[in-house]
């Protein structure tokens, strides 16, 4: 069955008993389960895109379908709401149809980048219920950890999503050459055991609208 | 080792082990999930209260065996750190061995009561970490509707705990004679769902310490 | 070293060096105060950019030197960081010699527009020290005024701007064809006369760094 | 003239030219200026408390009146509004009159401590509009300084206060012996430097209530 069906039944009676299959195992039933990795950097050798690509690696490797959206290589003019762009039309469409959404973002003004918020501004309202959110933010020190909290964890719940507890902060100090440590790789490691675990949950969707 | 086997090797000592039966359904498997629910309001007969009751009962409904932890008539010196008391003790106790946790307060300064936070102080480090936090916050209007978002989220996220998505905000006018209204009780039914649905998702446990 | 005088001296260089003549009145010291407003909406006909122009004319009318910086009419490639641009730069140079940054914005994901956000990405760090930020924030209803204390305060904070205790958030409600009724624009006034009051304090400005 | 007097004729207008006199000099109008320290830790030799008492002390080599409040000593029922106290009620009083209040506390659950959260819950509602809040937080590490702009800012805010610029968090490192390290006390000296400057700047006070 596709898996957005699938999801939409499951949704209905908001925990209703998952069909049998689906508690087979976390692998078998995240081979459907789609991924959007979004990288909110302005930089395109950014130490958070590096863990979003990370993380979408470990996702596909347990069986997920993954797409990555580097909003630094979408057209500034969409992105601002200035006119159409079949480019960013995708990017909001894959978004919204991921069951995982993993964003990646630097710490700017002790918060996520306004590259990021230009992009979640363009999501339709609820467009995240039942979906899964995975904060992945960098800075330079430790002293803005809080914007997991603070930025990442509203900006999501704005939305819909259910976050991942284990939101992940790293500083520039667990890179080495551009390449994370083995701690960092961890947690990364942790958060994406735990929004799969959370993605086959059988989360209710929507509130239906009435008409 | 497989995923989900680790996962919940992971998780003993914490939730307990996860059993085959454990999968057969969410009615099935909540009979023996543990559910506190904290009144965090100093009043007796506050609203926060009233719907931390329903919540209760309705998870209690479902299967789950459920305590209620009224701060308002825990001893005060004990709540504030000063010296031991076995009602505060078990308290604790209940609240961190909980797969979920109802929280519910009213809103004083436009975040979570004092009341509240004094009873989160005292609960040890990462100690809700693979629990289920539900807010349930009431105020008079709706402008400080964003302290589930502000206050509650971050409160849980701080002990590790994974938060609802449908964190619960009520106003006063949805009150009658005390008594909350059709809509606002299906929000607590929905954010109840959603915590039914994410406590049996094999949540990973704390990360093992090292020795 | 006298206390005032010392302040004075490390302020040089940010709002320029104060006078005699500087405190024998406000209305006085303001004739040479500079003012920015920033409308952060991408809509060119925005409530809250009527707030923004609403409170420059006050501010001008008390005797300050005023600019309105509408981002949506700046070009976005640069906003987005991607190349220069004299218009940009000019925004960005009157925004950190301004003495009072009034900064507009509705509400997205229940915070401030990527729009704005992107804008303030684009100042340098600690550029706002001994600045003065007036918040003025536009919703639907009243649920996201909370928007003002987790949104915009900690972005001014993070720049190192004094905030206006008086930030305002003002609903669709309180506008009529499309202009704000007098209980807010009494609420603008009222933020404007805390800027000036504060913008005359003396703040101390940036600290020195190391060479 | 009588401090809180010449406050409230001052206030009229809103930003209305101060008396000649008042600005003859920060440290003469200074003299008659109240400050409240609030120590918000249950420890009663806290770190926090060290540095609200050297900010007290600053303050009054400045010409300041300085009480300090130490939340550890209240008595715990009244403090959780159980019932009167004499001495609850004498440093509700004093804060509230206060033009400065500087606020001490730890980290707890990242964000201030659930015993500081009661007292400011006592405060009456607009109490401290007029006033200038003075923010002093102290954490193991580096990780929770955002606990400043996420948790003291937005506490004052809710009561009217408007908050330095430069709120101070300090961590364990930055004490020695429990004493603190020249480069702390330099930060609270500038937070207090902008206390000064922001409290002899004539903000406005409450906004009049209808009857």
């Amino acid at each position: 069955m596709h898996y957005d069906v699938e999801w939409r039944r499951r949704r209905q009676g908001l925990a209703g008993p998952a069909g049998r299959e689906d508690l087979a195992g976390v692998s078998e039933s995240t081979k459907r389960l789609a991924v959007v990795g979004i990288s909110g950097s302005p930089s395109r050798t950014s130490k958070s895109r590096v863990l979003v690509e990370y993380a979408l690696a470990q996702l596909a490797a347990r069986g997920a379908t993954t797409q990555l959206v580097d909003l630094a290589a979408l057209p500034a003019e969409p992105l601002l709401g200035r006119g159409p762009s079949a480019a960013v039309a995708q990017a909001i469409e894959a978004t919204t149809r991921a069951g995982i959404i993993v964003a990646g973002t630097p710490v700017y003004r002790a918060t996520y980048s306004g590259l990021l918020k230009v992009f979640f501004d363009l999501l339709p309202q609820d467009s995240l219920i039942g979906r899964i959110g995975v904060p992945l933010v960098t800075g330079h020190g430790a002293a803005h950890s809080l914007s997991v909290d603070h930025g990442m964890r509203p900006l999501f719940a704005s939305l819909g999503a259910t976050v991942v507890a284990g939101g992940v902060y790293a500083t520039s100090q667990q890179f080495a050459d551009g390449k994370p440590g083995v701690e960092l790789l961890a947690a990364v490691d942790r958060a994406v055991g735990e929004a799969l675990a959370l993605a086959t949950a059988g989360l209710p969707g929507p509130i239906p609208r009435r008409d």
